[in-house]
């Protein structure tokens, strides 16, 4: 049977993407500098050998004779997901990939050494080479998957989203910030001003730090036996289903830094370890994207990590792990003016939870016009500009570093991720909201630290589906309803407003 | 060009081994226990694609190709490794090698299962159709190879090694070592006597032992920028030359088990680190084998690590990393009384550099018998207990778990890999005299902890010369003499006589 071949072929390439996930944690985690040169050389090498085993026209050949065959349901979804992984990684020429990821490596090299002084005239021409082989990119893609072009970009982060589905819904969201993060901002005033905020005066000692994240990445139900938790200078949720490798880094002087990031990360681990194992090897077993992916991490960071509710449990648990004497006196109250501060900002991953999809609708909408060929790489500062003062009231005039030269994801190339960010956390809105209304003991749980309910509702409905629906089947099917903002917005009125 | 050709698909094959060995670091390092059967699953994919890509008939054309191509003598020299890697990679029929994998991990399962009660026969007939199994490989490598079954056996490990040069040795150290051990005990008995040895009373904290290794690691010269010291079950030196990854265990009553442990580990570690860099993806780029490795482990652990001139130095630093009140009063002579421990011993990872041999060469005499079929199985007990009692004066008559099943090499059918133990402690000592003979100054720097002539002359006759002679032109180039007893026979005179 053509299907058990191409079972096999896959068991084969899941042995390298093994070990490409493998090398990258080590790499982050383990590897002394001296060592980066000949990893680089292995990665390169395991890279060419899975693509040209994963895009062989026999692969191709495979695919078309095991849809004429009898297979079961199950089969026949993850024939489905195999073409279009398939489909995906051979519709560019390698000619063209070749030429790309020379530009994108390039790109993101100088970008590196440009962003500390901000020289955005020295790093123009190299990302402006990046958008113009994007749109080249985006249109390939879009003829072969019979998509608008910035549409077939999505599509490798999310399948199944569109940006006529998205506009509305960050546009609702947008108009709706606009209005409330002053609201919020005020509120907060008063909160401050009827309750002034305490600082952070103890050293928290790594140790304890550590304990503390692994006591928690217990509580929210990570497996210990299939993961575990290191260090690196930019935290990550790697590895494989079967052994999650996530990292952190600690600041001595805040633990809330750490902590929230090692609940975030989590939120990433358990979805990876709650995929169905016998279908690791295809498509249809792997991570939806990236927005489902981003829903689970915020769940757990906000929903959860961030929620009074669970915080009634984890300050005494907290306070016993990092030693009594580190939180001495600090109430509940104390700390959640923390973990609800709001604080407008230039930079994304500094963003709270309400002032975050402005940065993200920023980076969507720039990067449409972008793709389009409306807007030149030369006018990003000033369109950049315009919108952080419309969105946020802040200007990055003068300001490259911490303006248009902040995020990675242009210079490497990657334009179409930045919607998965918000959708992200528009998603967990609307999951934590189906969950409160068909399992509502779950709030009781979280009162205890008990968040098994949340997860078998997750289980069932989002890691047990893998890829076996697109995102916005996915999302109707676990919650009743399309994508949709009003759960966030509800969200962050009920925490915020 | 087809060399050309070779050398791209080389360093493809170098990308699939630089995971197996990282990832194999990893499992031992890292991995939590749920993720081992995804990983062994995975180690055996990246297996299959090596062997079918190192072992395609496209990669024997080249070769041949290649040979008739204008090449200098380095590539001369590294198509002729090449051809004899190939030769031995595919002697062998995939069908029988399938057979002898399967029929090796069985045994090397059931021995783990088994040893602990040290039911040998329970562990027989998994034994007896393993070396079945060596006996046909032994024969059909024989075959292709054009040498005798058990050399062609020890050619896997040691290119060029012959039992025909190395029994007379090995007879030579038996016969001496015979007369030595008593001798050497009763020696050791007097300075017991004068000198009551001191036993180590403190407990010796494992981040203070750990800071101790990497001290040591450096006085003898790793770099730290291309590896670094974990901890494992069962210490080994594994990564890649680039990237050298060392493991120990700690004992917190016994400084020098890890110490020692870490020094050996360090003499091979620093033997990857000297391979020439541009030949890391040609056999000829690769250490040479199990013979010559083992002398740079042994060089580093015996002439260094247990020389008394070395101690001078390394007693202080010693005293200083673990804390002056660990090792409080603690006299040179104190510390050798350890470091010198003459005991003969039923287990051979236990033994000392005295009795170390006797070991080996009852191994070395066994399995002889084995491969030619004058042994069976079955005999393998009565025999071991003969030899022990003639060579150590220990029996180990119904004490199968210490006796014949205290190794792995058999169970999982390595025959012709015991004598490499051995022979490296003799080219370690048959080095150390040569050093000590063209440079004299040597051994002064050894006494301020200065190893650097010592390295200069390995790396220069040892390290960079990789697999460019077999073993024992090596050997005559490196020392101006073949193989030699005499040269340990000396040292342990010296030492313990």
């Amino acid at each position: 049977m053509t299907y058990a071949r191409l079972d096999q072929h896959l068991r084969k390439l899941e042995a390298l993407s093994h070990a490409q996930a493998m090398l990258g944690v080590d790499e982050a985690v383990m590897m002394p500098d001296g060592g980066g040169e000949k990893r680089a050389e292995a990665m390169a090498g395991l890279a060419t050998i899975y693509h040209d085993m994963a895009s062989s026209p026999q692969v191709g050949e495979w695919l078309a004779a095991a849809e004429a065959e009898d297979l079961s349901p199950e089969q026949r979804t993850a024939i489905r997901e195999q073409k279009r992984s398939y489909t995906n990684l051979t519709c560019l020429s390698s000619a063209f990939v070749g030429k790309q990821t020379e530009a994108r490596i390039r790109s993101e090299q100088l970008w590196r050494q440009l962003r500390p002084a901000g020289d955005w005239t020295g790093f123009l021409p190299a990302l402006a080479n990046v958008v113009a082989l994007a749109r080249e990119e985006a249109a390939m893609r879009a003829d072969v998957l019979k998509l608008a072009p910035y549409d077939a970009l999505i599509e490798q982060f999310d399948p199944g989203s569109r940006s006529a589905q998205i506009t509305p819904v960050f546009d609702e969201l947008k108009s709706f910030l606009t209005g409330f993060i002053p609201t919020a901002l005020e509120a907060q005033a008063r909160r401050h001003a009827r309750h002034p905020p305490r600082a952070f005066t103890s050293r928290f000692p790594i140790e304890r730090q550590k304990a503390l994240g692994e006591v928690m990445m217990k509580a929210v139900g990570f497996d210990f036996n299939h993961g575990r938790l290191d260090v690196s200078h930019h935290p990550f949720c790697g590895g494989v289903p079967t052994d999650v490798r996530m990292t952190t880094r600690y600041d001595e002087s805040d633990f809330l830094f750490a902590l929230m990031g090692v609940l975030h990360e989590t939120g990433h681990g358990l979805y990876e370890q709650g995929l169905p194992k016998a279908w690791s090897h295809w498509s249809v077993g792997q991570a939806r994207g990236m927005a489902v992916h981003e829903s689970q991490s915020l769940f757990v960071e906000k929903q959860i990590g961030r929620n009074p509710a669970f915080w009634q449990w984890a300050l005494p648990v907290v306070k016993q792990t990092l030693g009594e004497e580190a939180l001495a006196g600090w109430t509940l109250d104390d700390m959640m003016q923390h973990v609800h501060r709001v604080q407008p900002g230039l930079i994304r991953v500094d963003a709270d939870e309400v002032t975050y999809p402005m940065h993200v609708i920023l980076r969507y909408e720039l990067e449409q016009e972008l793709i389009s060929g409306r807007m030149e790489a030369r006018h990003i500062p000033d369109a950049w500009d315009a919108k952080m003062v419309a969105y946020l009231g802040l200007s990055t005039r003068d300001n490259m570093r911490n303006g248009p030269m902040q995020d990675v994801h242009w210079p490497s190339g990657a334009f179409g991720y930045f919607p998965s960010y918000t959708l992200g956390a528009l998603l967990a809105a609307q999951q934590a909201a189906t969950i409160h209304r068909l399992v509502p003991a779950a709030d009781d749980g979280l009162r205890k630290g008990d968040v098994s309910l949340l997860n078998d509702w997750r289980r069932t409905n989002i890691w047990s589906k893998a890829s076996t629906l697109t995102t916005p089947d996915l999302v109707l099917a676990a919650t009743g309803e399309p994508l949709s903002a009003r759960h966030f917005i509800a969200h962050v009125q009920q925490r915020y407003g």
